[in-house]
């Protein structure tokens, strides 16, 4: 049911990075599970992760590790979330660390943990240890189409994106991956994301761009308002494609800042489109708001209204619903009259009622496409906002009523 | 579809009001769609409103009138919200006002108006003023089951409770009627509720009554979180009954304050049961809560969240979508090693992690009931709220995906 969800690209390597998988059949047998990246000595990692307040276990681990040192390899399980699992799943997180930090001759905190899939559940210990001398010795830089297959949960597609520009003069890669059917979903339980590039990035750029491109990107996009216990989009920094390093008044940090935007967005749209059920990808633009916090008040609360989205669902332009989550995001002394709603390029809503030339035709003829902008104009101010999420259908239901049976 | 909501009471008729049903057709031939109330003189009457900022000419309408004087007439439609009408809703309101107060004798501003039905289009006036004679000329104290039905929408069951209590020597009654398959609901659009007594109760005394018995019952329940433009309960108080004026401080204030409580509490839950596809009954019990603001806010979270209802749908005790949705509640320093997840007395979580002595069976055989009390105690403080709510089933997005068509 993807919306717009081509293929894998071919992806070009990364240099300085390599990927090994394998299988410790941890939800059904053979299937690649465990993912392993490789970083070469200096290497610079930075990420962002849920804000839920009941964080994974990894998550937990992840941080610890992330901040003491420079990370060598991430660990990526799927199938099980060690979340809700109290101390035995610290303990666990830090098993599976210390046993692929023994296996490739490195320390313990130098391995980053990330886990996706049931919460509460124990995560196998004995089916992943035994299995990470498989990934170590499978590690390679061409193996980024199998990661993006191995960390899906739900994903009825794998997702990955990749480009090459020239920096200074050189040529530099960018490649990354995501998973979820839902960035915020507890369930499976989690988007991952990792994106990886050669270019020399200083470790206080590396951080601004993962905070600043994951907050415009995998943190404006939503299935369902639930947040995951277990969220994580690092960034890494190899370095291997030479050159100074890039620090804040670099002047191809813009060239760079634009590459690395366009291959976030491609990943959180990514599962956006692949999202639960989705029949159909939509931009939420709200537009002339006074602050951001009130543009993305409103976008947010039309695009988790269960009402918007089954009326997308049935290819309804129901505008009276757009119009009543609009009044009920929180936003003081909104003015109706002042409000315009959009479709595309079709006008619903202008001076406080329905736009005087539209008609069902119009709205619906907009309906009809599989990808739509919904545009929320508050006419007060300057900011702009855009979230992206999709329909609610049947399926979603489906899906995530038969999920553990 | 309706979870344990039985037939109709046979009501006892309220001393000083009558009521009145015509059919204007607004939305079905014949349909019995415009109701009235009529209150003796000296009659007082308070309500609570929507909060959405788009709120419809009515409820503007409404709030207006109210200030102004003492209302004799509640005028209700079904079949049309006359919601984001603009200026021509609030004409349009006014028209029906004017001509049922030119037919009753009384003052424009003696009549309280009330809609409910699509957004959008312009409420039909010409179907609606001539049937007002009909309505007036069918006053009668014994119309509440009629009226049940007259004002409801996506309803599958009319909705009213009512009882008589002895006050002060004399005999009392409470009747009141709702409608609503969600009270959080903009399309049909909104929950109405109306609940009068013949007790002498002083004005002061009954807006304080609709404000906190209102946000104890119709306040808590959510069917899908999205907020009616149109939304109101009325309380009227004729005095016909006799006896003291009930003040602040009158010795029966707290007996009468407890049969209204019931009535509130019946009509508010009875909107739950009935719930756009619900096929259960859910109590949020959030305890052990440092503020009522927090208290609130995890259950909203939770009784909000599309996986916690969907997991309901399915009779799936999947505790770590219940827990996943408290963490990201928004409430600082939660403590997950202090929380109490509890579905009726099965305790599901504690210490971080599953109960110890909790079982799949015992989970399970909570969840096969309709009506479960999902239970969450924060351990930190001695606040409590409850919120009800149904699951979100395949009906939900049917009944919504296919409302207009």
């Amino acid at each position: 049911m993807a919306v717009g969800l081509g293929p894998l690209p071919e992806f070009f390597p990364v240099a300085g990075l390599r990927i090994g998988i394998a299988s410790a059949g941890i939800k059904k047998p053979g299937r690649k599970d465990v993912v392993v990246f490789e970083l070469a000595a200096g290497s610079r990692v930075a990420g962002i992760f849920t804000r839920n307040q009941f964080c994974a276990a990894p998550v937990t681990l992840c941080r610890k590790h992330l901040s003491s040192g420079a990370p060598r390899y991430l660990l990526i399980n799927t199938g099980n979330a060690n979340a809700g699992t109290g101390d035995r799943g610290l303990i666990d997180a830090r098993a599976c660390c210390a046993a692929l930090a023994e296996a490739a001759g490195v320390t313990e905190t130098e391995v980053l943990p990330f886990s996706t899939g049931v919460i509460g559940e124990p995560l196998p210990v004995n089916k992943i240890v035994p299995v990470l001398p498989d990934a170590l010795s499978a590690l390679a830089d061409n193996n980024w189409a199998d990661a993006a297959r191995g960390i899906m949960t739900t994903d009825t597609l794998p997702k990955g994106a990749t480009r090459q520009l020239e920096l200074d003069g050189r040529l530099v890669t960018i490649s990354g991956i995501s998973k979820g059917a839902g960035m915020i979903r507890p369930n499976m339980a989690t988007m991952l994301g990792f994106i990886a590039t050669d270019a020399p990035i200083a470790p206080a750029v590396l951080q601004s761009l993962a905070s600043e491109l994951g907050e415009v990107s995998f943190n404006r996009i939503t299935i369902d308002g639930d947040t995951s216990t277990n969220d994580a989009c690092m960034l890494m920094a190899t370095g291997a494609a030479g050159g100074d390093e890039i620090g804040p008044n670099s002047p191809c940090l813009p060239a760079l800042t634009d590459a690395l935007r366009e291959i976030y967005m491609t990943l959180a749209h990514a599962i956006v489109r692949d999202g639960e059920g989705a029949t159909k990808f939509i931009t939420i633009d709200v537009s002339g708001a006074a602050t951001h916090a009130e543009a993305l008040d409103v976008a947010y609360t039309v695009a988790h209204s269960p009402l918007v989205k089954t009326a997308l669902y049935a290819s309804d332009p129901n505008w009276g619903r757009i119009l009543a989550a609009v009044g009920r995001a929180g936003v003081p002394d909104l003015d109706l009259r002042a409000l315009t709603l959009t479709l595309n390029d079709v006008c619903l809503v202008r001076d406080g009622g329905r736009a005087p030339d539209y008609s069902e035709e119009k709205g619906q003829a907009v309906m009809d496409q599989a990808e739509i902008t919904l545009g929320v104009h508050l006419n007060r101010g300057t900011v702009r906002e855009r979230v992206w999420t999709c329909d609610f259908s049947h399926d979603y239901v489906t899906i995530n009523a038969e999920y553990r049976t």
